[in-house]
């Protein structure tokens, strides 16, 4: 539960510093967005290890599970080739954590706890960079907001689908995706409010939020309720 | 078996009117369109309902299958984002349609009907949207009739993939894949032929002999056979 | 074992005949690669006879693993749309050999081994294609490996996934993926050293020696090992 006193901090601290607030929340977004790379890589070798996989396996799922989701929102946005492609820091970090991830098991506690941590302000950052980008590319809020959330759980999708599990995002689940959205709801609403040049304080405040909220709904257990059961009988008759 | 006729109506109504032909015509492909958006989310919902899943899931497999076949399109085309995304009555009939049928459980079998008339029109619409687009676009007619199948059945391939279902078009069917390639390679046809500027009269043509096509093959059973059992032997030494 | 002496063969006429070497190496790549086309076609018809599939699913299984991962590639540079589509010989090729083995059986042993061959030459040829067109569009070395890597790969995945079938690049597999990745790294580091204007003489060579280790590879039983099983004890408390 360090990660979000910490990230509040940094940005306490910068105000505090008179540093250029915009451009420190922007280093601090691309280091969240990095380590989010590396926490969904690593939960993707927890599975390529269970099935006793190769290294091709375990780099394929990293590279999915960690770029997948930005990769698809690049592809939609078509703004030119994907960032995971043609920023090498993003490639760099999925293959490398897959390829340590491969030669050494973690088994401690407390490192998953914190995995879960940083999944969890990844999943607000994506969904929050996603929607950010949605906006500046001209989309209205409610593609912006599907898009930040196809950002986040995107990854995750495509891992799930390469694994033949039933996708992370349909039930069983605490807020994961609902956190996803709520990031980039907010992004989408802050922008309409915050000064300009302010984008990724915004970003950084609605990964904050989205994160807390993924965070808390695990701890409390929080979930979507299944589909109602109420039924709308037109002139009675049933179908099987 | 309404849907039809009301379409030839709307068609005889404005020629008899003396309306702008081709103006009134993109307009009936539009509300087709977005009839079949809400049809594919509607026909979704029913399978989210079946494995009890949450509001996620619903909204997540109405957008996949309402707008998944558009936007692979466009995302092939690269004219710019999908449609789906810039013009936000697909997104919100998506997601509104999911949210209702979240909501409420519908039992009558006339309904059921109306709907499965809805998705055959809708899916000769798609085929032919997506193969005037691809031919605007400037593809030659083998790829803009491969692109407009791709528009009409890759939502639902995308919706299958997802539920780790055999998706719709491997067999076991009737005329579906094949109604909306019939649907696009009337368009291509139609294109050589018909005055410029009535591109959306073509496509209201191909949909509805494409629907009509898909209802009627419904009706009767028609299928496509399975693989030929001839078999080429050469040498006559069998493998396995 | 025919294809790789004649290939050299035909670049060492080439040579001898004072032909154009880079135009006669550029041709040489684009009928290996249309035969990768056709091997991948042939090697999905088969699966979808095991599974007593109609025409429609012999035609979409074609597409998808001769055509699925040159579309991918060519999606996520976004340079206009696939040459899948913009090249009608593509369509054609991956077309015409699902329809030829829809209605014909083959079981002859000769053929399949002939079509493993050209199935190898294929695979090494696209990873080299493939990461040929990301370095020219300005990729980093390492993303323009990968994505050389999804060419080669990213059709078979497809089809896989269509089929509900563990995706053939995870375990259990001679070095399939690996050969691909070997070519596109040839590629990646010849251009450095080749002189301008001999990109396909570099693809060419690329594509041979990545063909030539998925055969020896497959030949030899030459496997990746699996994950190793050190275990990193932090403070020796285990999970689960």
């Amino acid at each position: 539960m360090s990660s979000l006193p910490e990230a509040l901090h940094t940005v306490g601290w910068v105000i505090a510093e008179g540093v250029d607030v915009p451009a420190a929340s922007g280093e601090v977004v691309r280091v969240l967005d990095l380590l989010g790379v590396a926490a969904n890589a690593f939960l993707a070798s927890v599975l390529a290890r269970e099935r006793r996989f190769d290294l091709v396996a375990f780099l394929v799922l990293g590279v999915a599970a960690g770029l997948g989701g930005g990769m698809i929102r690049d592809t939609l946005l078509q703004q030119g080739p994907p960032v995971a492609l043609t920023d090498p820091a993003y490639l760099s970090v999925a293959l490398g954590t897959a390829v340590v991830f491969y030669l050494i098991r973690v088994e401690a506690r407390w490192w998953r706890g914190g995995i879960r941590i940083i999944d969890a302000v990844a999943l607000g950052t994506w969904g929050a960079v996603g929607a950010q980008k949605a906006v500046l590319a001209g989309l209205h809020p409610l593609p912006a907001i599907l898009l930040g959330t196809i950002t986040a759980v995107g990854g995750g999708m495509v891992r799930d689908l390469l694994l033949q599990r039933t996708p992370i995002v349909f039930g069983g689940n605490t807020l994961y995706a609902t956190s996803a959205t709520a990031a980039a709801a907010v992004v989408v609403l802050a922008d309409a409010l915050a000064p300009e040049g302010y984008e990724s304080v915004t970003v950084l405040l609605a990964a904050v939020i989205g994160g807390g909220l993924c965070l808390i709904s695990y701890r409390r257990g929080w979930r979507l309720p299944e589909a109602r059961e109420w039924r709308l009988r037109l002139r009675g008759r049933r179908v099987e």
